[in-house]
Parts: C-alpha cells; sequence; structure tokens
C-alpha cells in the first residue's frame, strides 16, 4: 500500500510526522511512504529506508490560510501535492495533520466524491468513557445537510465501523435534541424515517448528553451541528481541567493531594485525548484521505496512517459505493 | 409584585419549592405568591403567612407527559392553572420547576407572545470559569429558526443581560463553527449581516469551545444547537466526574488523596452548577415564564423567583416589545 504524507502540516511538524511514519514503515512491511516537504528539515529527523521517499517542496499551507483560496493558489504546497499524488494514482491514500477546511477542500477538488456520493463528511472518532468511542459524522465538511445526505453519512459511518473497528453490528444513532422519535428540527425528523429503512442497526435518536457514556457507535448529523458539539465536548473537558488547576493549586493541601493524582489525571486526560483513536476521516472522496489531529504527537499520527491503510486494505470505499448506489433513487428535495 | 407559583413541578417538589417561596417572601417585602397545588401536601411545609395563597388541585404535569397534550387536557394542573393565572391578570408572572416542553407550551397557548415577537425562546445562564456566566438562547423552544428570530433573540438578550444582570453593554455572541465572518450554515450567515445592523454590542462569532471561558455575555444560536450545546456541555461534565470518580476510588492512596480534594470538588461542581443563576426564561411571552431547573433546591428556586420578580419590576417585557417594534420592518423570508 502506498501512502501519501504531508511532511508539514500540524503543530509537531516534521519530526513527529516523521517519526509516526518511521514507525509505521517498521510494524508495516506492505507499506511505502512518499513524505512532501522541506526536504532539508525532514532529513534531520529522517532514517534511511527504500521504501520512503521524499518529495521536496518548500510551500506550505498554514493554520490561517483560507481553505479555497490556499488549495488553489498553492498547487505546490506540501498537502496539494499529496492529495494530488493520490489523484495521480501514485499513492493509494493520503494523511495529513494540516489546514482541515484546506484538506477537506484539497480532497473534494484534486481526488473528487465518491460516485453515488454528493456530500462527504468529515468523520472523527471520539472518546467514550468505557474506551470504546464513537463516530461522530459530519463534523463541518458540509455546513447545510440535506436528508439525503444524513442518509449517506449513516451507510458510510455503518461500513466503516464494520470493516476499521471490526464492529459486526454497529449501532447507528441520529444527534437529536430528545430521545423519543419525532422530535427535532425538520431536517432530522425526515432523516428518522428515512433511516429506519436501511440495512443497518439503526437505534433512534440519541442525545448529546450521552453521547460520551456510548450510546451509539456512529453519531449522524449536519455538520453545523456536529462541530458546535465536537468542539462543546472539548471546551467543556478543557475548563473543566482549568478550574481544577486553579483549584487543586490554591493550598498546599490541595497541591499535595493534587500530587498524589497526577498519574491518575493524565489517564483521564489520556481517556479524552481521541487522537488516541487516529485521524478524523474525510468519507465519500475516490480515495482515503485522513485528518490527523493538528497537535498529534508520532503516536497519534502512526494511528492515522494505520487507519488510512485498513480503509484501503478491506476496500471501504468501494463498499461504500456498492452500498449507496443500492439505495433507491430519490426525487430531489426541494427544501434543505 | 403577585408571583404564581406552580407548586408540584420538579424533583423537589412540593418541598423545595415551597421553601424557596417561603424565603423570597422573607427576602422581598413587595412579593406575594399563590401557590398551586396539593393541598395537603403543601400544608406539610408551609409556615402560615399573609403573603401567600394556596389554591389547591391534585392534577399534576409529569416529565413523561406530552407537552401539547398534556396543556390541552390537564387544564387544571397546578402548572397549566399558575400560567392561567397570569393571563387572568391574577399574577404577574409564573414560575415552575415542571416539564419544560409544556411550559413552553401553556406560556405560548395560555399567556401568548408578546406583539412583534415571532418565537418564543427559552433562554438559560450558563456557567463560565470565570464565574459571571452566560445567556444562552434559544436552546428548544423553537427547532427551526429564520433570520429574523436569531435577531429577536439578540435584542431580548441584550436586555435581558441589562436590566437584569446588570451589564451596561452585554457582549452578544452569535454561536458559529469558526470566529472567522464568513463562516457557517446559511442561517448564521445572513444572521452575522443582520446582527451587526442592531443597537447592541454585537461581537461577532463565538465558538463552542469558548462558551465555558467567557467568550460572550449572551450566545444566540438556533434551539436545535442551542440544545445540543447545553446538552454536551452537561453531558461531557457528567462524564468526566463519573470518570474521575472511578478512577480516585481505584486505590487506597488514590482514595485518600481525593478525600482530601473533596471540598474543592465540591466546589467546582457548584461552579458547574447553573441552577445557581437562576431558572431558564422564556423569553418573548407577554409576561415572564420561568422555568427553574427540574432539580432545583429551594435556594435554585428561589433564584428563579428573583429573576421573574426582577423581570417584572425593571419592565424587561414593555422594553422588548418597543425595542422590536423599533426594528425596520422586513421582507417575508422565503428560506429558513
Amino acid at each position: 500500500m502506498r501512502l501519501a504524507v504531508d511532511a508539514m502540516g500540524g503543530d509537531n511538524a516534521p519530526k513527529s510526522i516523521i517519526d509516526g511514519c518511521v514507525k509505521a514503515l517498521a510494524e508495516f512491511p506492505s507499506l511505502s511512504i512518499t513524505l512532501f516537504g522541506d526536504q532539508e528539515k525532514i532529513n534531520e529527523h529522517v532514517t534511511e529506508n527504500d521504501r520512503l521517499t521524499i518529495v521536496h517542496t518548500s510551500v506550505v499551507i498554514d493554520g490561517e490560510d483560507s481553505p479555497v483560496r490556499a488549495v488553489r493558489r498553492k498547487k505546490d504546497s506540501s498537502m496539494v501535492m499529496a492529495v494530488q499524488a493520490v489523484k495521480d494514482n501514485a499513492a493509494d491514500a493520503a494523511v495529513s495533520a494540516g489546514n482541515t477546511g484546506a484538506l477537506m477542500t484539497a480532497g473534494l477538488l484534486v481526488i473528487g466524491r465518491t460516485a453515488g456520493i454528493e456530500r462527504p463528511a468529515l468523520s472523527p472518532m471520539l472518546p467514550t468513557r468505557g474506551g470504546e468511542g464513537f463516530l461522530l459524522l459530519d463534523v463541518g465538511a458540509n455546513m447545510d445537510a440535506k436528508t439525503s445526505h444524513l442518509v449517506q453519512y449513516a451507510l458510510m459511518g455503518h461500513i466503516y465501523m464494520q470493516k476499521v473497528r471490526g464492529l459486526e453490528n454497529p449501532r447507528v444513532g441520529l444527534l437529536n435534541i430528545g430521545s423519543e422519535p419525532g422530535k427535532g428540527s425538520d431536517l432530522v425528523k425526515r432523516a428518522y424515517t428515512e433511516l429506519q429503512g436501511l440495512p443497518i442497526n439503526f437505534i433512534g435518536n440519541v442525545e448529546s448528553r450521552d453521547l460520551l457514556e456510548g450510546a451509539a457507535d456512529v453519531v449522524i448529523c449536519d455538520g453545523f451541528s456536529g462541530n458546535l458539539v465536537l468542539k462543546t465536548i472539548e471546551g467543556t473537558a478543557m475548563s473543566l481541567f482549568s478550574i481544577m488547576k486553579e483549584e487543586f493549586t490554591s493550598s498546599t493541601k490541595n497541591k499535595l493531594a493534587a500530587g498524589l493524582l497526577r498519574p491518575s489525571f493524565k489517564k483521564i486526560k489520556n481517556k479524552m485525548d481521541y487522537s488516541e483513536y487516529g485521524g478524523a476521516g474525510l468519507f465519500g472522496l475516490k480515495a482515503p484521505v485522513i485528518k490527523a489531529h493538528g497537535s498529534s504527537d508520532s503516536q497519534a499520527f502512526f494511528s492515522a496512517i494505520r487507519q488510512a491503510k485498513v480503509m484501503h486494505e478491506e476496500d471501504v470505499i468501494p463498499l461504500i459505493e456498492e452500498s449507496i448506489n443500492k439505495l433507491p433513487k430519490r426525487e430531489e428535495e426541494d427544501i434543505t
């Protein structure tokens, strides 16, 4: 399997990216990697490997770049070149820890959608208390979702969880503001009805307060809602940790007690750290494109590589295409 | 000021409700309260007070009742009777800790909307790390919001925070998936433009990850998004506390250290407890209706009463009506 990697994306690039690649090459003998980025900087960290190729570019898309403009103007950036390699069939999949919007745009404009897919979905795994995690999609590839998009997300999530995470019959839930049928916006009410007709294990509505308790394995929503929920989970956890830090350093007694609990706090933070689960898949493209978390360390980037590899080897994309094309043809929706 | 109180709503009714009322009567000499509920049960907790009247009813709307049906069929329930008292001008405002959907329905059907208001908004105060809190609206009174609704929420939030929370120039933010202008769904993009034209301190987009850090004093969103965010904050905090509990009871050393930190954990939980900030206002009705949190203790119910009182005394509703009617007339929207 041939992987294209953007060596320059993310907070810890290129070191953590390269370390993750080296680890993946050691672990997976069938893997070969092409790294796109600054040759000189890459050389500082890389070890000789005949399955590792470096393609030099000094252009980088950074976090501040406007996605569409960056992808159009920086065609020789490490990110766009990595994605282009997939388009040119020089690689089977691409991974980047860089600008999320730019990677989504590059995937869509350069590689393009799987036949039958109306909108790709950005799909991270999020943590649960029990540790098994859940897939949330979409979290922002598509701001104004239609019912038909949610139906496609459900199928993609189902297949992904079966093939990549190994769940036989993943529980697919619809993110909603109440658990009873008939709740929510017009969009989710229509989606509820259609999801009931799919050949998946649709378990109905799930509420956002139950997500981290493992209410479902796959949670379907429009990209605006998904992004809000994702960032609310992050923000609430971060604010709580800040409050605790303030409180636990407010007296000597507290400092001592909190010191004893340090290993536990670390465990809890790790449990909440979704980079452990790999990157966010950009589902619905003609090839696997994985967005590794911007703060990825080498282990997180390794997970993202493995994810791309399994998606490729398990034929996730052909299976998605097949299942989408089996859906009954539908009338165009007039509203949302 | 004459207040109608549903004595039977909430997890701790009627005791905490009555205790909250007794406290409020002691604190506010101008307040008189009519309690609606089971006379016998109320008598167990009540102390004689010539500003307290009890109106007996044995009918209760519970948490499982379907809101619209409950309000239509249980006209003699403690909740609907309390709301009806406002409609009949026997009271100036109503407070209940019962079924949220039923209270919203009763408010809308019995009391009705302020002239010019298109949709009421359910508006709780949520906690922030610094302790000042922020107003989030709407969190579920209206599932499919239009731009004009968001504009009205902004005005209502602005006036409420000025008059009830005493902020001179409250920062009003639009909940969005990025901070830059031009981000988000069609709805929020249109709202962004219109909010810029209002006579309020509109600070632009705010992201959900920054809410608990105090990014804005008033946060505007559609009811579906707001409900998701509200319940994600609750759920994330609850799941994190559960994970901590598991972790901190996993060894004797941990138990000892966590025992020393118990007062700190309690402080942190209180900080996250938004019942401290009073109830959720149902803004946009002809009179103040406050939904106290279902788990309200007497102190939380007291806060909800004070909130209703201040809303009444500060003429929040006439001010809302005036400011809505000053808005330039707009064309009907064709889409969302």
